[in-house]
C-alpha cells in the first residue's frame, strides 16, 4: 500500500478529463494536477520546446513526494515520454500506449483512426505504437487543430453549427476510409464525444486516450501493490501557471460536475 | 536621416499585418520582425506573464541596432507598453493610441466599438485611452477569443459558415448598440475585414490598429528626421521562436502576397 499522491499534468485544463476518469476509476487516490495554462496550447510547438516544457512540468510536480505520474497530454506523450521516463525514477503513464492497446482489442477490420493536435499527428507516435503492437494494422490520422480552442470556448453541444461544421470537415473524410475504431488522442476531445459519435456513426468505437491511461495506471499500481487504502476518499489539489480567476468555471466543464475548489498559481519558468 | 532598421514584434504571425502596412506606408525602411510563435497566443495570459514575455521580445530585437520599435500586438500594448517605454531609450509605438485617435476623428456619434482578445479587453486600455482623449466618448468592448485560432486555420473567407456564425455572435450585439466606428484591436483581425464589414454594415467605419500605428510611426520618424533614404527599397528579416517549416505559407496569408523568404529561429527564453 502506498498513500502518496499521483501527479497529473497537461498543457492546460484538457487533462482534467483524465482527472474525471481517475476519480471514477481510482476514487481513493490523492491527485496533484498541474495545468500549464500560461503556455497552453502545446499542440503547434516544436519537439525541443515541448521537451523543455515537459521537463519543467515534471520538475514542478516532483516537488511533491509522488508515487506515479500520469501525463494527461497527448502532445507531451507523443513527443517526450521516453526521455521523461529515462530521466525519472518513478512510474509514468502516457496517453498513447493504453489507447493503442484498447483500440487493437476492439477493432475487427484492423483499420483504426486517430485524431489529435498537429504536433501529436506529426510525431507519428500513435501509428508507431499501433504498428509495434500489430504490424498488420492500418492507421489513418487526422489533425483537428480547431477542436481545442472550440472546446475551450464551450462549443461542445449538439446543434452548434460551428463545432458541427468543423467536426464534419475533419471527420467525414476519416469515416469514408472505413475505420471501425477512432482514438481520441487529445484530452480535450472526450467533451466532443456526442458530436464525434454522431458523425462517425454507431459502427465506429470511440477510444478515449485519457480514460485508457487511467485504467493502465490502476493496473500498474495494483500490480506493484501501490494502491492507496480503499477505505478513504482521495483529494485533488489543482495548480496552474496563469491566472486562476476563471479556473472554477472552466474546470467544471472539463470535470462535468460543479467544482468547489480553488487552483493555486505557480511560476513554471522557475522549474 | 537614419538608415537603421525598425523592430516589429508580435505574439505570433498576426503582427505581419502591420508589416504589410509598413511596406506600403514606409517602403524604404528596413524591418526586423520577431514573432513569438513558441508562446503564441498571448491573449489569455496574465499581466505578469505578458510583461515578462514582452521584455524578452524587446531584448531580442535590441540585439540589433534599431531606431524604433513597433509593438504589433494588441495584448502587449494594452498590458505592458508604459513599462517597456520607461525601460527603453528608443521610440516605441503601440497599437492603442493611434487607433484611438483615428477612431475619434471619424466617429460622428461619439459611440465607438472595440474588438480584441480577452486580455486586451480585460486591460481596459482602449477605453482608458479613448476617454483620456475625449471624456464624452462612449466605448463598447467585445472580446472575440475564437477569431485568432480561426484566422490561423485560414477561415477568413465570405461564405464560410464557421467564421460567419462566430463573427455574427460576437458582432451583432455590438452593432445593436448603435456604434458608428469599430476598432480592430488585434492584428489578426484585418484579415476578417470583409466578414466584419458585412455584419457591421456600411455605416460603421472599421479602424485597423496595426495600420494606424504604421502611420503614427511614419509621423514620428518624419518629425525626428529619422526616415531612411527614400531612394532605396527596404528589406525585412523574419525571426520566430518555434519551427520555421510552415512560415512561408502562413506569412503569405498575413502579408496578402506570395513571400519568398525564410524565417530564422531563435530561442526566446535566452533573452
Amino acid at each position: 500500500m502506498d498513500g502518496r499522491p499521483i501527479g497529473v499534468f497537461d498543457s492546460g485544463l484538457g487533462g482534467l478529463t483524465a482527472v474525471h476518469a481517475l476519480w471514477r476509476i481510482l476514487p481513493e487516490e490523492d491527485l496533484i494536477y498541474f495545468g500549464d495554462t500560461a503556455r497552453v496550447p502545446y499542440g503547434g510547438r516544436s519537439r525541443e520546446t515541448l521537451l523543455q516544457y515537459a521537463r519543467q512540468d515534471v520538475r514542478f510536480l516532483r516537488t511533491f513526494d509522488l508515487k506515479a505520474i500520469l501525463i494527461a497530454c497527448g502532445t507531451v506523450t507523443t513527443t517526450s515520454l521516453p526521455v521523461l521516463q529515462a530521466e525519472n525514477d518513478l512510474p509514468m503513464v502516457g496517453v498513447v500506449e493504453p489507447a493503442c492497446r484498447r483500440a487493437l482489442s476492439v477493432t475487427r477490420k484492423k483499420r483504426i483512426g486517430m485524431i489529435a493536435t498537429q504536433a501529436s499527428v506529426r510525431s507519428g507516435a500513435y501509428e508507431a505504437a499501433l504498428r509495434r503492437l500489430d504490424p498488420e494494422v492500418e492507421v489513418i490520422c487526422e489533425p483537428c487543430p480547431l477542436f481545442v480552442p472550440l472546446v475551450e470556448a464551450g462549443r461542445i453541444r449538439r446543434g452548434d453549427v460551428v463545432i458541427e461544421t468543423v467536426a464534419r470537415e475533419y471527420l467525414e473524410p476519416l469515416r469514408a476510409t472505413g475505420i471501425d475504431t477512432l482514438i481520441l488522442g487529445c484530452t480535450h476531445y472526450p467533451l466532443l464525444t456526442d458530436i464525434i459519435g454522431d458523425i462517425m456513426g454507431p459502427e465506429v468505437t470511440l477510444v478515449s486516450a485519457g480514460e485508457e491511461s487511467a485504467f493502465e495506471l490502476k493496473r500498474m499500481l495494483t500490480a506493484g501493490d501501490m494502491r492507496a487504502s480503499g477505505e478513504r476518499q482521495g483529494t485533488t489539489a489543482f495548480y496552474v501557471s496563469d491566472r486562476t480567476e476563471d479556473f472554477e468555471r472552466i474546470a467544471s466543464t472539463f470535470l462535468q460536475e460543479d467544482l468547489r475548489c480553488m487552483a493555486r498559481r505557480i511560476d513554471i519558468e522557475q522549474y
